[in-house]
């Protein structure tokens, strides 16, 4: 039996359907996606971990997943081995640096030395203010990051941006896009390398993306 | 004006009560919580922030909030410089070391050496083997622990337990208890030593505890 990391939230639509479009039926974890930990599919090949977006890494990395999607801001933070197989197109956002709007940064080096950013993305902020070569302090945060700037703890975030609806809401603005996020399928190197089951499903997953 | 890190979900309507014994109202933030990130008493002499439980250490300990309340098990994963004031008493639950019902183990030198432990609280786990020498390899994980044992990544999780009933509902058990957690007051050291404002605050919810 094939072992699935799916994401709870946000991805877990276009997950399922990823799935779907191959013969495995995860749709019940639609309607009870908050109780569930784990769902067979209807043909009984397969069975998903229904698990954070942020904890799929995690199990593929240890095999208790032989595949998984995960957005690719998450892979950004994560140290884990994992083979990353396939661009699914869906679950598009750009990590970003934003400011207040009446701050008058327009880029990112008008940020002053040493000054506080938030983010919940400490190392992709990390390394991206280090490429820049501007000496900044990254402060963790798990949640609201927009609070950063509002309260006045951080001059700037490093956030994940959608629809740009939650900056806006708080006076907040784009000045600097890091990279583009969208979901991406991901696998355990070593069920990539014996499990011809899991690799016929790669390529399947492939072509029903290509029609 | 007092600012006060509040701590969305579990512990917030009984950290709206505290404040709202000394004279402070913060109810509406009970109704629209999920929305809401700052809201003022309705007697306008303090602001709330809310933030996630994890974060409420950084608002304080960065000055953006001059108190705030929050689980000791977040105090106890957190490097940051607080002050830590009173314990509150409510939100108690316990950091337990957990098993498969049927893994035979019954006490945590049972564990094979070099198996993984699954938990969010990282530093705490790892702490917590240090001190009984028992090397093992600690897992991240930022949701539902109680997949670790169930997939077979994890012979055990270390986590937090209020009425047991999800271990049950996943057929672990605990097998030791680390410790005793409840909701804290804590502050920023340099509000608490020069605001005489807010040393009255912290002298009257004292008080309000012992009534």
């Amino acid at each position: 039996m094939i072992n699935i990391a799916l994401p709870k939230g946000a991805l877990l639509k276009n997950s399922i359907s990823i799935f779907e479009k191959v013969g495995l039926d995860f749709s019940d974890a639609l309607v009870l996606e908050n109780r569930m930990l784990t769902i067979v599919s209807k043909c009984g090949r397969a069975k998903a971990l229904l698990v954070r977006n942020g904890d799929v890494p995690v199990y593929v990395s240890y095999g208790q997943a032989d595949i998984g999607i995960v957005g690719y801001d998450v892979l950004r933070e994560s140290d884990l081995t994992i083979a990353k197989l396939l661009d699914l197109g869906f679950g598009g956002c750009t990590m970003s640096l934003a400011v207040k709007h009446d701050s008058g940064y327009e880029k990112p080096t008008d940020l002053p030395a040493n000054c506080n950013v938030a983010s919940k993305f400490v190392k992709t902020a990390r390394a991206y203010f280090e490429m820049l070569n501007i000496p900044v302090d990254i402060v963790h945060l798990t949640g609201s990051v927009e609070l950063g700037p509002i309260t006045g703890m951080a001059e700037a975030i490093v956030d994940l941006v959608a629809t740009g609806k939650t900056l806006k809401e708080n006076g907040l603005i784009k000045i600097d896009d890091l990279y583009q996020s969208t979901a991406r399928l991901i696998a355990n190197p070593l069920s990539l390398r014996i499990d011809n089951t899991l690799q016929e499903l790669i390529l399947a997953i492939e072509s029903s993306m290509n029609t």
